[in-house]
């Protein structure tokens, strides 16, 4: 079988790999049918972050080719899409909703685990992980069925750890996919206004279709500035964070309103939080590493039923074995997201 | 008419000052009848915060004395509790829920306003921030109707912030008024197990009325293991953080699980927040100065009806005249709160 494999800072390569094979008897191995580039392997690509040499990719959907002995939900046959971060959800933070702090979990691609970019994975904990899609879905929903292995997952996260409900003002930080879903996952819990910080057209046009009722181009002060004409000097209830950076940050505080909480789910690079400014306007920090296996069941119904589209996040798919031009189209701006087909 | 002035570390003595006088229509003159000194106080004491050479103090319960033309709701002979932070309850950040952060408020005994250690005091926008007790209030029930001004909606604010609800189990770390208070509100809220860290018999015994189920003595990492072997090496859903220290919040880091919220209300010193563990294990951090003012009305019922009583964090009742010895015995941990007669 063919897979992506890491080298080293710009250098991913499709190679002939071993086909995976059942390890412990909770595994089940899976033919991959969907898979994609999440702007988190950039921060590799870019050489920003450390992986090691071998397989990379955390986001599949594909086909149940194989079970364990101890697998019981699963069957052979079956059409799955995987949370980025593997779990069991059966120990105790899997249990309190935060699957991505599982005990015994980790993610695709690390530590001798399959990357999800290739032609098969083994996925461990089966039963726990994997996410039936029911048979008779229309092809045509896959793409979107994908998104719920990190994006979408990862935008709902933004808005639920930010409190985002009915009535709620949201100013969305990041246009990247995942910045996109916490702008349609936003709409979805029902916000009053939904402002997205970006100055790029083909972002923003996805951006206004998946519910953004406000476009700021201004980085910086400036957005700030912005942010507080359009909310009568208020400021926003709610902060979706979606890119990790301090200058980012720094915008989330200089826009939010007291009482406000930030919900963030960027990988935090270089970022302090201000504490006394925190103190006194009551400000809330909350988020993290997505647990998306806690939320699929809960989005999938929403995605088949076609009242949440997140596929526009796609706008390049490509072959696997041109892996290597999907990642250059994303580290160079020209693709939001690249869905990858094995 | 005489009051409690600050001048400099250690150095607060009661002067004759003269009576307060209605400034701005809103005002009302409040006749005290019950003050009491509070944790926070020490920190002015001890020379470790500033605060200007004048009236101290920021808790009061008195008896309206005169009204300014446009105070509407509010009647000469009123008794009222105040908010430890004044606020006008019709800005925004008020109507959102955050009185602290009133854009026309401020903190009393700071900027020339009155501090509440004193026989009187001007009250600015009292129709929005005095709280009207109903006459035939018992007498009994004066100690517990003042923590309203602060140490039970502190405590409240804690346990709001840390999403303290039935089924959750509470660690309270700080065993002064607002933790103990901090337990009450745990109590009140329905947690099914609240565990105080205290050394003090005293602190104890109170914490075991207001609903403690656990008590943990040792400090540092000694206190986290101790946790962990009480919650099946899982660690606990809620801190609430009463202190403010550097060692306090390396404790409250320890002890909180995957997912878990921690509320603080403890002023921060030298506090910094490791947003990488907060990020890989999803910890919220909600909590900043409590909006009394908008607990109060919630609060009050349950202390006039008797099923919550914190009068128990006063420990000591002394006149006006011995205020000086009522500093000095919350500084030698001689009392958990001085109730003040003037």
């Amino acid at each position: 079988m063919r897979a992506g494999i890491f080298y080293k800072k710009g250098d991913i390569r499709v190679e002939e790999v071993p086909d995976p094979k059942i390890i412990d008897p909770t595994d089940a191995i899976i033919r991959i049918t969907y898979s994609c580039i999440c702007g988190s392997d950039l921060w590799y690509y870019r050489g920003l972050s450390k992986h090691e040499t071998g397989r990379i990719g955390h986001e599949m959907l594909g086909i149940v080719e194989e079970v364990g002995d101890e697998v019981k939900k699963l069957k052979v046959g079956d059409i799955v899409v995987a949370p980025f971060a593997w779990c069991d959800m059966s120990c105790p933070a899997c249990k309190n909703g935060i699957s991505s702090a599982c005990w015994h979990g980790g993610l695709w691609g690390m530590n001798h685990t399959d990357g999800c970019q290739g032609e098969k994975a083994r996925a461990p904990f089966a039963d726990g992980c994997l996410f039936v899609i029911p048979k008779k879905t229309d092809k045509a929903l896959m793409p979107a069925l994908l998104t719920l292995s990190d994006v979408m997952c990862t935008g709902h996260h933004a808005a639920v750890s930010a409190g985002v409900s009915k009535e709620k003002t949201v100013a969305v930080i990041g246009d990247g996919a995942v910045g996109l879903c916490a702008v349609l996952a936003s709409k979805r819990l029902g916000a009053k206004r939904i402002i997205l910080m970006s100055r790029h057209q083909k972002r923003t046009d996805v951006g206004k279709k998946f519910g953004a009722t406000d476009i700021i181009s201004e980085r910086g002060e400036k957005s700030v500035i912005k942010i507080k004409e359009l909310t009568d000097g208020i400021g926003v209830d709610c902060i979706l964070e979606c890119v990790g950076t301090k200058s980012s940050w720094e915008m989330a505080f200089g826009m939010i309103r007291a009482g406000g909480k930030i919900g963030y789910v960027g990988v935090p690079h270089d970022v302090e939080l201000p504490i006394p400014d925190m103190f006194r306007r009551n400000i809330g920090v909350n988020g993290g590493v997505a647990p998306a296996a806690n939320y699929i069941s809960e989005l999938m119904p929403d995605i088949l039923s076609g009242k949440i589209d997140p596929s526009p996040v796609f706008d390049l798919t490509i072959p696997l074995d041109k892996l290597p031009d999907g990642y250059k189209a994303m580290d160079e701006h020209k693709a939001i997201k690249v869905l990858v087909r094995p």
